[in-house]
């Protein structure tokens, strides 16, 4: 019989199908059919003016090595009014005030991130502060997502690595959703529902993957899908972007082991990864705490997932934690 | 710029990136590769021996039209105990109760939804309703969720037609929240969303696909992705299984037609449907109400829409619903 395990931060359920259960070698990808190639590549070093003008550039002086432009085929753009207004005299609609960003994190169009020395992930993950930063200033930004597309089922064609920054003129109703539950949480509790997490993973110990001073990696007790990992920093800070540089420079360490350690066992398999950070007006208080989801494109979502939000989990995290854990580090 | 869209039965926003809107007629999908064969297909006649033992049957006698059984992966299953517990100190636990089974709709290998007769459609439409109402027979199931996946996009890789029955032993926090939404609209409107609904997308006409006395077939406002189309009966039902007879005869026309559009406009595109109904506990209240969601699987939720939950779309719902309006019927 199958499980049906409750995530603490989000409240919703998964079906742990651990009758049908794959072991965790069995995810391995088939290879990835190459999609583009250097001659046309647009992030490629060299080809800088088929971008939009850079935004950021590291190091300001000598040959780049992380770059930052307006994506070309922006979803939200600055300029424009916040305003809701009514059209068809019932519906809500407003600008598509925002931003939209590309990260080419590397000039090397073959360097996968988790391939990355730890200072090249450094630069990257600098860069995502500074842009979060420089983004927030704008007062119609309510709301960052910085996030990385890694294949063709992970939403992206462009092989060169890169990731991307969406800056919203709203808080997503499903942030808010993840924030009002850690508020409960904190309310019932008086503590953080993820520094929380922190702890009774420790305890449990059977989905850690990797642990450092600052941070701890672990496949979570409700993974909606095979190899979902979570990095969480240790000390209870609601935003990314206040991070301090000797935790980024762990960060990084981090991010490159548990990203090598996934392209090995699962042979360089699309992916997702997201910074979960607190909405720009409640980067201040005691409930939410940012935190890094990475997530393998193993599954599709199909129609029990769209028609309930319950996700079906052909693996035991406790299973796939150990099989990382016990890899090698390089 | 692009558009902000509110879905006033979600409240969740989407991006209509209409910059960069692709034509209607660019969304068709190339060529399906043949995935499997009737060779080897466990649904077809002669085969019924490779399936668990069928629980329905039409007709009884004579040859078979539609077959249900349970799923031979079953996510879910009867049996076990509805009470929660806690592991590792903290966690919470269930047995997967439940049901999981699979609606076999026609003998017919490669006969798609769209392409079969009315009587045909009706005949699945039945089958639907009467599982439902002995599904819900068990005090332990809260909801059931009838859905579709068509083609590896959508989520499976058997060709022969079939959808599938999921009963669930909780109300998925997903559902709680439409719910939600649909009661605080009735307390502040006195009137259900989806019947104003109705109304309103009737009034602005310009997303209206389709429309026969019982039902209506609109392209929503705030559409996920391109060619999402929702099929919502004007009158306020809140259980898919209280339909009548004869509703449930214009019903299969409605969907016969809906899918039939989308097959020859797209080439036959994986796609899910989701029949969205209310929790068991709630099939007798004024809020909620039942309706058909189709989602043609052309786009990749990449980590944008992990993020944030806004899905950005490249079709503006008024074109992709008059692209569809002005296809002939058959």
């Amino acid at each position: 019989m199958s499980e049906l395990r409750r995530d603490p931060t989000t409240r919703e359920w998964v079906i742990i199908a651990s009758e049908r259960a794959a072991r965790p070698h069995s995810f391995r990808a088939p290879p990835r059919p190459r999609t583009t190639s250097r001659e046309g590549c647009p992030f490629c070093p060299g080809r800088e003016s088929e971008t939009p003008p850079e935004v950021l550039v590291r190091p300001q002086n000598g040959p780049w090595r992380v770059r930052v432009v307006p994506n070309l085929y922006a979803a939200l753009t600055p300029g424009g009014s916040t305003e809701r207004r009514i059209v068809d005299g019932h519906f809500m609609t407003m600008d598509g005030v925002g931003a939209h960003e590309v990260v080419i994190e590397t000039p090397d169009h073959e360097q996968p991130i988790g391939l990355m020395t730890k200072d090249e992930v450094f630069d990257i993950l600098v860069v995502y502060q500074q842009r979060y930063l420089a983004l927030k200033e704008d007062p119609s930004i309510r709301f960052v997502v910085i996030f990385k597309n890694h294949g063709p089922r992970a939403g992206t064609s462009l092989e060169h690595p890169h990731s991307q920054i969406v800056a919203t003129p709203i808080a997503p109703p499903q942030v808010r959703r993840r924030f009002e539950i850690a508020t409960e949480h904190y309310d019932a509790r008086g503590r953080c529902v993820y520094c929380e997490l922190v702890e009774w993973e420790q305890q449990a110990g059977r989905r850690v993957v990797m642990e450092s001073d600052g941070f701890l990696v672990i496949h979570p007790y409700a993974s909606r899908s095979p190899f979902e990992t979570w990095i969480v920093p240790k000390a209870h800070l609601p935003c990314f972007a206040s991070t301090k540089q000797e935790e980024f420079l762990q960060l990084a360490t981090i991010l490159g082991t548990t990203l090598r350690k996934i392209y090995h066992a699962l042979g360089d398999p699309d992916f997702n990864y997201i910074v979960h950070t607190a909405p720009v007006e409640d980067e201040d208080n005691p409930y939410f705490h940012w935190h890094v989801q990475i997530v393998p494109r193993l599954t599709t979502v199909a129609g029990f997932e769209m028609g309930s939000g319950i996700y079906i989990n052909t693996a035991l995290p406790e299973e796939t934690a150990r099989f990382i854990r016990e890899l090698p580090d390089d």
